[in-house]
C-alpha cells in the first residue's frame, strides 16, 4: 500500500461520492437540531463534526449506486447508519468512562454522563425517524435487527471482557455485534434500495460483515502495537479497561501456570501494578499473538474481498476491494 | 372515588383486556429474550416484574379495542410502548443516579450503570423491530416521533430543572415530552392500527397528551405531599436532586427577595442544609403552590374526558374517562 494519502481508498471513494456525501452531511446537520433542546445540537456537533471518516454512510452511498440506485433514498438511509454509529459513541463513552474520542475529550467529559446518555437516545430516535422515510419494510427489519445485535453485543462484552473462559468464538460474537453489524447493515441496505438481485444483496451483507471483523480486530490489534499520534489512543487502553481481545486471548490460550495467575490477577481481578502492561506485551510477544492476530484480519479482508464476486463491474466494486486492504494494512 | 381495589378504573381494563394484556405479556416475555447475552433478560426482568401497572401499553389495547379492531397487531404496539418505556427508565435512572424503583433497588445499583444504558439500548431497538412488524408507516411515524420527543424532553429537562428562570411553559414543555409523548403515541396509534376516522385518532393523541401532562403533574406534586408507603418515592426527592417542578416554579414566580435567593441557594447553586426542605415546604404551603398545582392537574384531566367526545360509546370510553379521574384522585 502506498501512504499518500491521495491513494487512500476511503478518500477515493469520498471523491467519487462527494455529491451524495454533501448531501448525507446537509441530512445530518438537519436532523441533528431539536427545537427545544440547544443541548442536543451542541453534544453532537461536538462527536459529528470531530472529523470522523464516515466510513459507514460511505459503504450504503458507495453500495446503493455500484446497484445502480438512482433514487434520493440511500442518503437517508446513509444518515441513519451515521446516527446509530454516533449514538452508539456516546452510550460507549458513558459505558467505558472514557476520556478521549478521535484525540478530542469526549462529550461525556466537556458536558456530562447524563447528556451523553439522552442525547444518544435522541439520536438512535432520529435515526428511526430516517430509516422510516424511504417507506421500505426490508430496510427497517435490517436496520432495526442491525441496532438490537449492536446493544446485545455490547451487553455481551460487559460480561465476556473480563472473563479468562472467554474464547476466539465468543470474541468474533462479540466483535460480529459491536462492529460488523452495523457494516453489513449499512452495505446491505444500499444494495436493497436499489433493489438489488438477491445474491447481491447477500454478497453485499457477506462484504459488510467481513470488513467489519477485521477492522475490529485490527483496531484491537492498534492497542497494543499502535502510537498514539497514529490511532488517538494510548497504548494498553484496552489493558488497562480490562479488555479481553483477541492478541489476550490467544496468549491466554497458551499460557503456562504462572502466566495464567498474571491474567487472572490482571484482568479477571483487576489487580494492575506497575510494570503489569510491559509484561503482558511480553506475554504477547512471546506467543507470537500479535502476529496471529495479523494473520486473522488479514484472512477477514480477503474473505470480505471474495465476497464482492457476485457484483457487477464498477469502479466503486475496485474501490471497496481496495478498502478491504486498506483496513489491515494500517497494521503491517 | 371509592378506594376499593375492585373499582380502580386501570384494573376494571385491565379484567376487561386481560386476554390482550396476557398476549402482551408473553411477547414481551419472548421479545426480551437475547441468545447470546443473559444479562439482558435478568435486567429487564428485575424491571418488567416490578409489577408496574402497565397503564401505556393498556391505553393502545383499550385505543384499538375501542375502534373496532379485530387483528393481531395491537398487542405488538402494546409491547413496543412498554419496551420504550422500560427502556427510558432504565435511563432516567442512571441519570437521576436513582437508588430505588417501583420499592426496589435499582438496575443500576443492583448491576451498574453500563448495563443499564447498554440493556435500554437493546430495548429501545426491540422496539423499533416490534413497530415495524405490523407494516404501517404511519404506527412507525408516530412510535418513532415519540421516541425522539421523549428523548428532547429529556434533555431539555437537564439544563431546564436547575434554571430558575425555567417558567410553566417550559416545564409543560419537558413533561409533554418526557411523559405525555408516550401516553399520546399509545392511544393514538391504538386508533390508527384501527383504522378509525380522522377526528377519532385526533381525539385518543388529545386524550393521551392530556392524561400523560395530568399524571405528571400530580407525580410532581406527591413529590412534595406523599408519603412513602403510597408512592415509593421519598417526600423532597426532586428538591435534593434540584429538580424544579410545577409546585417550585409556581412559589419562585410568588417569591420575595428574600425566598428567591432561597431557591437560588438550594436549587440554582445545589447549596442544601438540613432544614431546607421544610422551608421549602413552608414556603409552597405559604403561596399555596400544592392547592393551586392540584388545580391544575384536575383541569388536565377534564381536558382528557372533554376529549373523549367524539369517540364511539363504548365500556372502554367510561373506563378512560374513569382513568383521568382516577390519576387526580392520589392528590385529593
Amino acid at each position: 500500500m502506498k501512504s499518500d494519502v491521495k491513494d487512500k481508498p476511503h478518500d477515493r471513494m469520498a471523491a467519487y461520492l462527494s455529491e451524495d456525501m454533501e448531501a448525507v452531511s446537509a441530512l445530518i446537520r438537519e436532523r441533528m437540531a431539536s427545537k427545544h433542546a440547544p443541548r442536543i445540537p451542541e453534544v453532537t456537533a461536538h462527536l459529528v463534526e470531530a472529523g470522523g471518516k464516515r466510513l459507514r454512510p460511505m459503504l450504503t452511498l458507495a453500495a446503493a449506486r455500484m446497484c445502480g440506485y438512482t433514487g434520493p433514498y440511500h442518503v437517508h438511509l446513509a444518515a441513519t447508519v451515521e446516527f446509530i454509529h454516533t449514538a452508539t459513541l456516546l452510550h460507549d463513552d458513558v459505558v467505558d468512562e472514557s476520556a478521549q474520542r478521535r484525540g478530542r475529550p469526549t462529550a461525556n467529559l466537556l458536558w456530562d454522563n447524563q447528556s451523553s446518555v439522552l442525547v444518544g437516545d435522541y439520536l438512535f430516535a432520529r435515526s428511526f425517524q430516517l430509516m422510516t422515510e424511504p417507506g421500505s419494510m426490508p430496510v427497517m427489519r435490517i436496520l432495526s435487527n442491525a441496532a438490537a445485535t449492536i446493544a446485545e453485543g455490547e451487553v455481551l462484552q460487559l460480561t465476556a471482557a473480563q472473563n479468562l473462559a472467554t474464547d476466539e468464538a465468543v470474541y468474533l460474537q462479540v466483535v460480529r455485534g459491536k462492529t460488523a453489524a452495523l457494516f453489513s447493515a449499512a452495505t446491505e441496505v444500499g444494495g436493497v434500495i436499489a433493489d438489488a438481485p438477491e445474491d447481491q444483496v447477500r454478497a453485499l451483507f457477506d462484504y459488510g460483515d467481513a470488513l467489519g471483523v477485521a477492522f475490529q480486530i485490527v483496531d484491537d490489534l492498534l492497542d497494543y502495537q499502535g502510537d498514539t499520534g497514529a490511532t488517538g489512543k494510548n497504548v494498553g487502553d484496552d489493558f488497562r479497561e480490562r479488555k479481553l481481545t483477541l492478541p489476550v486471548i490467544k496468549a491466554v490460550a497458551k499460557a503456562n501456570a504462572e502466566e495464567r495467575a498474571f491474567w487472572t490477577r490482571t484482568i479477571e481481578k483487576g489487580r494492575q501494578d506497575e510494570g503489569d502492561l510491559d509484561h503482558a506485551l511480553a506475554l504477547l510477544r512471546k506467543h507470537d499473538t500479535l502476529t496471529a492476530t495479523q494473520r486473522d484480519a488479514r484472512e477477514w479482508a480477503e474473505k470480505a474481498k471474495k465476497a464482492l464476486t457476485p457484483l457487477p463491474d464498477h469502479e466503486l466494486k475496485d474501490m471497496l476491494s481496495d478498502l478491504a486492504d486498506y483496513v489491515v494494512s494500517r497494521i503491517s
